[in-house]
């Protein structure tokens, strides 16, 4: 294995932990206020679009880095719910004391 | 062109502008908490190394869309210490008073 075929190994190995620290770190603190819901909507389309295109050339380095990518995002993206509306629902318990 | 080339073309084109979102609610909001300083750190050094295997290779749309994705991390690197030594130096005034 030459240092380009190293280098193509860790890229695709970078790019799909990228996520794995934003996932913890809201997981841990449950505020999302800063993290962009477009970001995430892109992020799950694009890994959508990659699964697609790796399927079709039987690409499984492809499939199995956006399939975790894609994982992720839709962590995130329940997180970004599930967290916003917590702010939303303590805002409602205190109008009806 | 088939739908196979498309996909791969739409895939890089959506991974490219991944972070234009978060880059600009983070200089909207100046608020950067939420956001994981090792998910930036990450982005930051699988594009060099992307940029590197493209650069060998010589694969322009791999160079220009992890020379542009790399930008967009430096940017949200900047942010973050930017934007977060705020908060320490309102904090220091405070103690002064």
């Amino acid at each position: 294995m030459n240092w380009i075929e190293i280098a193509g190994h860790t890229g695709a190995l970078l790019s799909s932990i990228t996520f794995i620290p934003q996932v913890y770190k809201v997981w841990k603190t449950k505020s999302v206020g800063d993290l962009s819901l477009y970001m995430m909507l892109i992020v799950f389309t694009s890994t959508l679009v990659w699964l697609a295109y790796g399927v079709a050339l039987n690409l499984w380095p492809v499939i199995l880095a956006n399939g975790f990518i894609c994982f992720l995002s839709i962590l995130l993206l329940y997180f970004k719910f599930a967290f916003s509306r917590k702010v939303i629902v303590v805002a409602k318990v205190k109008e009806s004391e």
